[in-house]
């Protein structure tokens, strides 16, 4: 099936463009492609999760490196966080509106890689 | 602009689906959205690059760093490489067509950060 990504605008070159080190949009990339934030939104793009949830569904995540990329999603606006008050304490995380539109462009590589992961890795 | 990036396929968990620890899909995942993989296929999108060339794009990467994601992406055939015959000896690195298949689909996410990378920071 093939969808047209392609977003027309002029593209310069990353110096004189949006990418120089140290700008915003150098952070939020980092964030949102880290190793572990883009399997967070990946999880959370099917729906809210618990916390033990997610510890659980992204197999290999520490709950050291979960709690630190869920704290810098939810400060960047990507992530709600809200603790329920229920009795014993739960809190679940959620896409924000913001999450939500990036998770959404992010699915499309995300299905293109699970197709072609086996060819790519294959010819080792 | 709005463009319809949603792919439709039933989407299961990641344990039970695509992501796992260890599977293809989390390597490539990896290979792609690495700090400087990303960078690297939005330089080489605009078109083939010589080294020096992209070590002056892309601010702020050292020798090492592109010397070993370039390897990483040549042997996942995203990148050729090809060193020209002429003097003094001169390499061109640009995107296979899998390589553009992968690009294409990041430029969304690039250009939604972009856009609201200065919104998402600012209230730091």
């Amino acid at each position: 099936m093939e969808v047209s990504f392609r977003v027309s605008r002029p593209r310069p070159g990353l110096i004189e463009g949006k990418y120089p080190a140290e700008c915003p949009s150098r952070i939020v990339l980092n964030h949102l492609t880290s190793r572990w934030g883009v399997l967070i939104l990946l999880a959370l793009e099917q729906g809210p999760r618990r916390w033990g949830e997610l510890r659980r569904e992204i197999e290999g995540i520490s709950e050291k490196m979960l709690a630190s990329t869920l704290r810098t999603l939810e400060a960047d606006g990507i992530v709600h966080r809200e603790a329920q008050p229920v009795i014993p304490p739960r809190v679940d995380y959620s896409l924000t509106n913001r999450g939500r539109e990036a998770s959404r462009r992010l699915l499309p590589l995300m299905d293109w890689i699970a197709d072609n992961a086996d060819d790519i890795v294959a010819p080792r």
